[in-house]
C-alpha cells in the first residue's frame, strides 16, 4: 500500500518539484513586515492545495501573530491521530549580495535546488503535503488520521505560537506529532532525531550619551558606544568560546559518558566539517565538534550595530550601539532564568556611564528529548532503515524546533523529528539549497513512515508521564 | 572703510540668511554617491554667486574626487595674496530618525538655524563669500588679494587634494591662507585657533569562515565573527579610554607644562561639557577633558557592523565583520605611521582562524600649529578683541582642518584659522545647528580681518623657515 503511493508520488516527482517552486518563489519572510504580501502568497498557495487534495476544515489559526495553516483528515477511526507540524516562512534573505542565484527564484543546479527556504523547511513540507495527497488521490485513504499545522513564524521564535495552542487546544487535540522540520544529521549516515537544543534571546541597547557628537571635538573625553560594546561583548566568552556567564549553566544536564557516546556515534568529520565552511577550528577543547554543537548551549551575537555604517566615513563618536543575541540551550536549563543570566551579565559587566535598554521578545523554548524507548522512534528507525538499507544513528540536533518543548509542555504530546534537509545546505545563510535526491528519499519515505504508525494503537504513542 | 563694509553687510543680513539656508537646502554630502546632485546643486549656486558678485576665473578645479571651487581678485597690487578657504560638502545626515526637523531644510528655532552643514561650515563660508561681496559691492575694492578655494571633500578626509595642489599649483600660489573651516573654541570667551590635531584612518573586514552559518547548527564550534570583532576593537583601549597601541604614540611631542598651560589658559566647564552630552565623564586621568580632547591622540571606531540588523531576529552565526576608525593625531605624529601602527596592533591581536582585510582611504593629514608671533594670528587677536570687547584665549582644536597641513607641505605656506562656529552645535551629528548671532558677529568681523591684514607686507605673513 505505501510502496503503491511511494511510486506514484515518485513518478508525478516533475509536479511536487514545480509545486515546491512556487512555495519558494512565495518570499515568505516572517521576521520583516515587508515580506507580508510573501507570506499571504504563502499561504494561499497551501491552502488552495490541502482544499485541493481533499482534506476538511482548512483554514488559518490566528492569535495575534503570523497565522498558521491548518487542515485535518479523520477518516481512520481507532488508529492514532497525528499533528503533522511544517512551516511556511523563511529567514530573511540577507546578504543579499552574496546570493549566486536570485533568493526567491528556485534554480537547479548540479543536483540541487537553490532558495531561500528550499532545504528550511519548504522541501520538507512540500513532501509532507503530497504525501497526504498520494494516500488520498483518487478516494484513497491515509492509514491514520492527520492534523496538518504549518506554522508562520517558526524563524522568528514562535512568539505567538503559546497563545495560538491556547485558542485552538481542542482542534490541536492529538496522540503525537511528526515536525517535517528538523532534518537529518549526515549527508552520508542514515540518523534519526531524538532531541534537540533550546533557544531564548534578547537584543539592547547600549548608550553612553544622549547625542552622537564629532570625534575631534570631544574625542579622548567621551564614551563611544561602539568600544563599549566591544568591551562588552567580549566579556561573554573566554578565548576558547567557553562561555564566561555566571549562572547560564544553571540546571543543564551535565554532559555524561551516555550522552558522549551517543554524540559519538555519529561518524563525523571535523576537518570537513571546517573545510565546507572555510572555517579555523575553534571551541571549548573539553568537547568534541558534535557535541559543542548539540549537548553544550550558546550565547551567540547574531546581529551587532552601530555608528557610520555608509558608503566612506564619517568622524562621528556614536553614543548608540545595538546588538542582538540568541542562546542555544541544553536539556535542564530554563530559556527565561538562561536570558536573564545574560542579561544581568551584560548588566553587571558595563561601566558607570553606559547603559543597556532591552526589547526581549520572548522567553523562547527548552531543548527537548525523546525517549529511548519511544515507538514513534523506533517506528522511525525500522523505515529509515528499510530505505537507507542500514541502521540509522540516533543524534540530537543543535538547531531548535520550538514546538517540539512547547506542545509537550502544553497539551501533552511527543514529536517525532522527521525531516529531509541535510547539515550542509546552508540554512540561514546565503544560497540555501535542498538536495533534490532528498525530495525522492522523501517521497519514498514519508508514506512508509505513516503506514508504520498507522499499525501502533493510539496509547502505544500517547506521551508516558516521566 | 571696513565699517562701513560690515554695517552694509548686517542692514542686508535677511538676503544674507536667504541665500545661507539655500545652500543648506542643498544636501552636499560628499561621501555618498547618492548624494550627487546635491553636490552639483551647491556647486552652481557657489558659482553663480562668486560670478555674480565680481570675482573673475570662476571655475571647478578637478583632480579626480569632487571638484573645488574657485574664484579669485587681484586688484590689490602690493598687497598680500590670500587664499580663503572653506568647504561646501557636509557630512551624511544619519540617523535621520534622530533629527527634530528635517536636515537639508533649514529650520530657525530660538536663534539658532538647524540644518546639516550650518555651523560646518556652510555659515562660515557664507559670511566669507558676502564678505568679498560687501568689498566689492558699487565698483569697490578688497584690501588683499583673495583666492578663494571651497573644498568638496573636506568631510571624507580629502582623498584628491594632494593630486589637486599638484595640479593647480601655480593657482593657488598666495602668501598665506584664512580657513572659514574651523570655529570658535568656547560659547563664551573669545578665543584665536592656534593649532590642530590631524587625523588619519582605516577601514576593514574581518573574517571567520567563508559564508554565514546556522547559530544552531554550528554553534559552539565555528569563531562568531562579531565576537571576534568584539574581542579585537576590545583591545585598543584600555578601561580608561588610554589608547594601548604599540608604536602609536612614536614621535608625538610630549605635553609640556606649556602646552598644559596654554591649555589650561581657556575657562573650561568640564561638568557642563558632559551634561550637554548627556555623558559621564571619561578618559584618561592623568589629562583634563581639555588636554584629552586637544593635545592628546585618539584610536575612535565610527562605525562597526555584521549579522542581521533588520527588524526582529535571525539565528546566524556571521563570518563577516565590519569597521571604520579613524585617529586624532597631535603634532610630531605622522599619520601614515601611526595608522600602520593600528593595523600591526589589529593583525597581531587577531587569532589563528581570523582574517583581516583593509581598506586604506588616504594617508591622513598631521596636527598643524602656527608659529606664536605669526603676524595674521596677532592681526586676528586684535580684530576679536575690537569686536568682543576682551583680548581672545589662545586654543588648540581638537578637530582636524587637512589643508592647514597641507598647504604647509605642499605650497608653504600658513593657514589662520578663522571661523564662526562654537563647539557645542552638534556638528557631524543630527540636529547640527548654527547661531544667528554667529552670522551677525561674522559679518561684522570678517571685513575687519580683511582690512587689518591688507596693512601688512606679503612678506609680513609667508611663513618663515622653522
Amino acid at each position: 500500500m505505501s510502496e503503491a503511493v511511494a511510486n506514484r508520488l515518485v513518478a508525478r516527482r516533475g509536479d511536487i518539484l514545480d509545486r515546491l517552486k512556487a512555495l519558494i518563489r512565495a518570499p515568505s519572510v516572517s521576521t520583516d513586515p515587508a515580506y507580508a504580501d510573501g507570506m499571504k502568497a504563502a499561504r494561499e498557495m497551501l491552502m488552495a492545495r490541502l482544499r485541493e487534495i481533499g482534506l476538511s476544515d482548512v483554514q488559518l489559526l490566528e492569535a495575534g501573530g503570523q497565522p498558521a495553516v491548518y487542515a485535518a483528515w479523520n477518516g481512520a477511526p481507532g488508529k492514532p491521530t497525528l499533528i503533522i507540524y511544517g512551516h511556511y516562512d523563511v529567514q530573511p534573505p540577507d546578504p543579499l549580495e552574496l546570493w549566486r542565484t536570485p533568493p526567491f527564484e528556485p534554480t537547479e543546479q548540479d543536483g540541487r535546488l537553490y532558495g531561500r527556504g528550499a532545504s528550511d523547511v519548504k522541501g520538507s513540507t512540500t513532501i509532507a503535503v503530497e504525501t497526504i495527497a498520494g494516500f488520498l488521490e483518487d478516494g484513497g485513504a491515509l492509514p491514520v488520521n492527520v492534523k496538518l499545522f504549518l506554522e508562520g513564524e517558526e524563524e522568528t521564535g514562535s512568539p505567538s505560537l503559546p497563545k495560538l495552542i491556547e485558542k485552538y487546544r481542542d482542534l490541536l487535540q492529538a496522540d503525537a506529532m511528526i515536525s517535517a522540520d528538523g532534518g537529518r544529521a549526515s549527508t552520508t549516515v542514515p540518523t534519526v532525531t531524538v532531541g534537540c537544543r533550546g533557544i531564548t534571546g534578547l537584543e539592547f541597547t547600549l548608550r553612553t550619551a544622549k547625542k552622537d557628537a564629532h570625534s575631534g571635538r570631544v574625542g579622548g573625553a567621551v564614551r563611544n558606544a561602539l568600544h563599549e560594546m566591544a568591551k562588552l561583548i567580549a566579556t561573554l566568552h573566554e578565548d576558547t568560546g567557553r562561555i564566561r556567564v555566571a549562572g547560564f549553566f544553571d540546571g543543564a544536564q551535565p554532559v555524561t559518558n551516555a550522552i558522549r557516546a551517543d554524540a559519538a556515534a555519529l561518524p563525523f568529520d571535523e576537518a570537513g566539517f571546517y573545510a565546507e565552511l572555510g572555517a579555523a577550528p575553534f571551541g571549548d577543547p573539553a568537547y568534541t565538534v558534535r557535541e559543542r554543537t548539540t549537548v553544550q548551549p550558546t550565547v551567540e551575537v547574531n546581529g551587532m550595530w552601530g555608528g557610520y555604517t555608509g558608503a566612506g566615513g564619517k568622524t562621528v563618536l556614536p553614543c548608540e550601539a545595538h546588538a542582538k543575541l540568541t542562546m542555544r540551550l541544553v536539556p535542564g536549563q530554563d530559556p527565561a532564568r538562561a536570558k536573564e543570566a545574560v542579561r544581568k551579565h551584560l548588566e553587571a559587566h558595563a561601566p558607570e556611564g553606559v547603559t543597556l535598554e532591552f526589547s526581549i521578545r520572548n522567553s523562547g523554548s527548552p531543548a527537548y528529548s525523546l525517549a529511548p524507548d519511544n515507538k514513534m522512534l523506533l517506528a522511525a528507525e525500522r523505515v529509515v532503515e528499510q530505505v537507507a538499507g542500514r541502521k540509522p544513528v540516533r543524534v540530537r540536533a543543535g538547531g531548535t524546533i520550538p514546538i517540539t518543548a512547547l506542545f509537550q509542555e502544553r497539551l501533552g504530546f511527543d514529536t517525532l523529528i522527521f525531516g529531509f534537509a541535510m547539515p550542509d545546505e546552508d540554512v540561514h545563510a546565503p544560497n540555501e539549497f535542498f538536495r533534490l535526491s532528498s525530495l525522492d528519499e522523501g517521497l519514498r519515505t514519508f508514506p512508509l513512515l505513516l503506514t508504520e504508525l498507522g499499525k501502533l494503537k493510539p496509547e502505544d504513542i500517547r506521551r508516558k508521564p516521566a
